[in-house]
């Protein structure tokens, strides 16, 4: 979706809208470290969030893989910038078409600084002069496709800016004149340049109001972190700082934390002000960090940091060939950036997937499902490559996991557990230890208010529920007693299946059954978990392999405990169980009499 | 869906099967008769419903009415009969294609009797010699769309019975191996002839299994209804009866209730000793009497008289074209009919229509939609055509209705209140007597059980819910003073609409509001209705149209209650109002305010 639109849609509903900035890290660890933070800072619902285009284009495939993993594994609106430092129309092209194809729709657009080791800018032979140049070329090839934004600079471009700190009023309406050319030219948003005094970004709104500018723009904010830091950016940006600010800053420069304090206080202090007046869009230069940025926000009241307000239990697509989502098989609950990787190529979402219940087809299953973070590869390395003697050694672990105690798990791409699951981890700890490994479950939920902290979700006003779901892989032995049992358990419905695709089940091939719906005011019926047989056959593969490609790999190639894991693994089944007495059923109890 | 499916289907969850066989009326009372009985019978979840094919062909285009209405009006799975007396394969191909476009896939192919006037069956120009060369045809010109049934004859067909009351072994013989060639010619059905020997049949059975015949074979049950009528029925199909039964009826034949009384109990003990053999379907000629055969299928514990179980809250249609249909709104549950003839021509059920919430184009209002059987008009003229002075004697009308005193409705195509809404009839007759005339409502469910008798649906296992609604006209006036009330009462959505489409509402034109819907075992979340505003302002045309069409006509054209119903009708609004708080809230408090 375009930025202009969420901007738009806010409006009317007078919401206040934030999104973040970030760079491309120059580490392998500081890709990986960027992701973890985003996808935590994306938990809070910006409206959008930036990626920039490394100086010179010198990270230009970085940024694009950085892009459409920010859309289609974060799920996070994308907005990715573009300049024409050293870019020929092929390569712009080549990364418009990139970001097109990956379902991303917004782009910065700007000249971009001289290129490395030289003092101006220079027109790169068959490229662009100017960031109006490119607006009007993204236009003219790929029409409305694209969101377009442009840079405002509250102060005027900094190249303009004379050695007394300010740009003549000359440079100053030439440079507006410039804007308002690049807003004809079809941008549909201002971002601003960072800036200190808020009454220099308020004046610069209203004479952009003057000229006849009257998209919205968007201040750029960028926390103060570090003392040296912010004098070396606003050196180079040549960003005129208010007398206090740089007194306040000067008794505090050797304490760091102060800084930052200072920092947080006078970010929320700008965005108030700017708030009040009636401008509605905040725009966070995070420098990849995460703290003073989530600090200001809460401040201002937009997110609350304890309170983490989800649309639905798994967090929405982005990708516009995937808005309309609004189910998915409760299997890769923990595993959302597989499940995404899984049905990248789908056209049609949910129908044509689950409403004929025909067999969806997922995409295959490659190495990429197995990757994970360098970081949490050592934490798994560290809690789970431990010796194994016996089955129950294996039996502990899932116990040690479901009761929290570990902060790894090869079967989930998250940290820690869901906070619902500490509903349920007493028991679920209690069936491990009986044999029964579990992966995923979810605690029975009949009509809690969907505000709630652990269950709830899709906003205020409305109610949601859950069917009591358990997932696990047991021996053959354990899985016949618990059948047996299951007879005397009416509410009870479970799928089996081994490592082959031998299946026992209760349930017709068919028979899709929602696990977790919502009931909202002036609303269809939201339903956005299911338990389907089709999907499962698909999954098994995935859980099966991660015995071994997740787990057993840890250890050296000749140690016995991965024979162990090897065997378990050819020999146990993978268990889907639901309860669908959400009212009065007791999942746990078939257990009890195993 | 062909009957052969239908009969497979339910050896799978070893279910038994009953049916019923009608035959076209003389008038068109008799035909209205019909269609009520019909519609009351349906109640009860037959797998199919006969129409026979009136002798000669006498009765092509009614039988071809009924059957078009049986499918898509009664909504029951319909078999025609087609003979090939007096048919040259153009009138075959005629009916073929007629009931094919509309939907219907059964078909009881049939020789039929001798012209009018003749003795023996004459193969008209063009057409066919017998029902084997019938089926042959439909196959190869029709190939798998029909479902195709054949007659069997347990004692032969009569025409080869001889004098002395039965058909020498090799006419036997010749007739199962001339059903032989039936089957193999494509039919995959048997539904017998009458018998009242339920040896004979069982015997048929046999020899058809040894001959090698694997479909299914219905049996024909007659119940008797009458003395004379037996006599006159067995004595024409030369059916054996067994001297016990003969006794047992020639001591009763002049008390008619009594001889009710024992086909009754007959029908009902040959039904007991043939399930006892496994056979698990049931035909039942009715006669177009209802009584005895329902009578037999309470006594044999295949309904429930008392206890109408529904699939969803309006009944699934059976054309298949719509067989995936499965949300309405809420507009028309009282004009179920209206609903089915308005939406006729739609080809995708339900996305396409609700999932975008495009505009659903339905059908022009015709007089179809207003049109009664005469029966019902009649009691509509005495109810309703009674002098009106103000609009306080329309409030009173309103509230003798919904305290259920009155018989007929304009607004309702159904007999009477529906059983839920004597849960709320007090509330509704107090908001009436202030000028709220509501036409339809329903009571809040919060997790009722799905086999509930008075809000169930869906069968047994499930919990069912429902927001609490009421839609009724109001004055202007009334209407500003409940929005101002409603305002206080944050749980309540309102449409509301005037004759000339002015509107006012707190919901999106986008906002569709589940209002019913349930959770069962293994299955996605049902939403069988819902409220949605595009849907209803093409509900009110009709709404409105009946205060004239429906009420004023009832009156001379100078009557002065007439031109109250116009004025009423020219300055009212039509609101629907729903509470989304269905665990909490009280739709009727607001009216308290008022």
């Amino acid at each position: 979706m375009k930025v202009i639109e969420k901007i738009r849609e806010a409006e009317l509903e007078n919401k206040t809208l934030f999104s973040f900035e970030f760079f491309p890290p120059k580490t392998e660890d500081g890709v990986d470290n960027l992701f973890d933070k985003m996808d935590r800072m994306v938990q809070h619902n910006p409206s959008f969030c930036d990626i920039t285009w490394g100086a010179g284009g010198t990270t230009a495939d970085l940024t694009l893989d950085i892009a459409n993993k920010m859309q289609n594994m974060i799920c996070v609106e994308t907005m990715m910038h573009l300049t024409c430092t050293n870019m020929p129309v092929e390569k712009i092209d080549h990364a418009l078409d990139a970001i097109k194809g990956n379902g991303i729709q917004n782009v910065l657009a700007l000249r971009g600084d001289p290129p490395h080791g030289q003092d101006k800018f220079v027109q790169t032979e068959g490229g662009f002069a100017c960031a109006l140049d490119l607006v009007k070329h993204i236009r003219a090839k790929y029409g409305d496709y694209f969101g377009i934004t442009v840079a405002g600079y509250p102060e005027a471009h900094p190249e303009v800016i004379e050695s007394n700190g300010v740009a003549t009023l000359e440079s100053y309406h030439n440079d507006l004149a410039y804007l308002k050319r690049k807003v004809d030219a079809g941008a549909d948003v201002i971002v601003t340049q960072l800036f200190y005094d808020t009454d220099v970004f308020l004046k610069f709104v209203n004479d952009c109001r003057q000229m006849g500018i009257t998209c919205p723009i968007v201040p750029g904010i960028m926390p103060i972190n570090n003392y040296k830091g912010f004098l070396r950016m606003t050196g180079f940006c040549k960003t005129r700082v208010p007398p206090e600010i740089m007194a306040a800053l000067d008794s505090i420069k050797d304490d760091e934390e102060a800084v930052r304090k200072y920092g947080i206080y006078l970010g929320t202090e700008m965005c108030k002000k700017i708030l009040a007046h009636g401008i509605k869009t905040l725009h966070l230069y995070t420098l990849n960090m995460d703290k003073s940025a989530l600090a200001i926000l809460q401040n201002l009241g937009l997110i609350d940091e304890a309170k983490i307000s989800r649309t639905l239990p798994w967090r929405r697509p982005t990708n516009i060939f995937r808005l309309k989502e609004d189910v998915r098989p409760i299997f890769w609950a923990n595993r959302p950036k597989s499940y995404l990787s899984r049905t990248i190529g789908w056209d049609q979402f949910p129908h044509g997937r689950w409403g004929d219940s025909g067999n969806p087809s997922y995409g295959a299953l490659t190495d990429y499902q197995f990757m994970r973070p360098r970081s949490r590869d050592k934490k798994l390395k560290e809690e789970w490559a431990v010796s194994l003697k016996s089955v129950e050694d294996i039996h502990d672990k899932f116990m040690q996991l479901c009761l929290g105690k570990l902060k790894s798990n090869p079967w989930s791409e998250l940290d820690g557990l869901q906070p619902e699951t500490k509903i349920i981890n007493e028991q679920l700890g209690s069936i491990n230890l009986k044999g029964f490994l579990t992966i995923n479950s979810q605690p029975s939920v009949n009509a809690a208010k969907s505000d709630s902290p652990s269950v709830g979700w899709g906003g205020p006003g409305g109610y949601v529920y859950q069917k009591a779901y358990v997932e696990f892989f047991c021996s053959q032995g354990q899985l016949n007693v618990l059948i047996e049992k299951a007879k005397t358990f009416p509410s009870l419905t479970y799928i089996a299946v081994n490592k082959e695709g031998k299946s026992i089940s209760n349930v017709g091939p068919n028979d899709v059954n929602a696990v977790t719906w919502g009931v909202f005011p002036a609303k269809e019926i939201l339903q956005p978990t299911i338990v389907d047989p089709a999907s499962f056959i698909v999954w098994k593969d995935e859980a099966f392999e991660i015995w071994t490609k997740g787990w057993a790999r840890l250890y050296p190639e000749d140690d016995s405990s991965r024979t162990l894991l090897e065997q378990v693994q050819s020999s146990y089944y993978l268990v889907s169980l639901v309860d669908n007495d959400y009212i009065k059923g007791d999942l746990f109890a078939v257990f009890n009499e195993v």
